[in-house]
């Protein structure tokens, strides 16, 4: 497999970017299967669109990966995110049994990773999945930034 | 209103049940308009059905009633579930405003309210619903114990 983490991140970035053309928080996610590279779904945020405080770029996607395979977990499968997931996206990840996790900017406001709760550090946790964070960070930071700055 | 907080409950337990004789996990929750005791969305665990980690009972119910108002937040709504929240949920009730968490059985390996992560008691966690745990508890929790107990 010669594809490097950094293209996938590309295109969850353009999944950010479409859903800030939505009017989203510009969040994007792409499910890599990790044995081919063969992406399996791309999302970013649809809250607004579909009336869902889930619909969260991560769980949307893992969602979609889900219904691709038949099977509700993914232990052969990478997530690229440009924001370090929720608690929520954190914990879904976790129950799909994620291999490794890839994301972009940190958000100390709102991540559940390396912030707040910690999820994968909680000794209920049954299954931390590797984790990269930083990945075309600044990148995938000034995304958001933008979006905030151009809404107020 | 004269409904009791335990007659929700038991629609929930209901479709904890339906849940069971589906092979989910017997989760069941329910999402009730505060002003007017309105039942908007009943849902059960579907993990298994929609090949869907996140399909748990609380967050298919949040996202039907969403989806019946037209909104992604329900700040004048109360959410009846059988079962402690785990983490993700916990969150999406969050995330949601839900004015009010009602749960019966209280989950000590896999809970997110009372227990691991405690969502809630979280500096980075927005918004805290008003909770009561424990209702119709031993019903809630039998109907857990005997579906582990039949499938062992």
């Amino acid at each position: 497999m010669t594809v490097e983490p950094n293209e996938y991140m590309q295109q969850a970035i353009k999944a950010a970017e479409a859903a800030a053309a939505r009017g989203e928080v510009p969040v994007g996610a792409v499910v890599v299967e990790s044995a081919t590279g063969r992406v399996l779904a791309a999302a970013g945020n649809r809250v607004e669109e579909l009336n869902d405080p889930s619909a969260h770029a991560e769980l949307l996607a893992i969602r979609a990966a889900g219904q691709l395979l038949g099977e509700p977990r993914l232990p052969g499968c990478d997530l690229y995110v440009t924001l370090e997931p929720c608690p929520m996206c954190a914990t879904v990840i976790s129950f799909a049994r994620v291999r490794r996790l890839f994301f972009g900017a940190y958000d100390p406001k709102g991540g559940g990773v390396d912030h707040g709760p910690r999820i994968y550090e909680q000794s209920t946790c049954h299954h931390r999945p590797e984790i990269v964070g930083g990945l075309s960070e600044s990148e995938c930071a000034d995304l958001l930034k933008s979006f905030f700055r151009d809404r107020r």
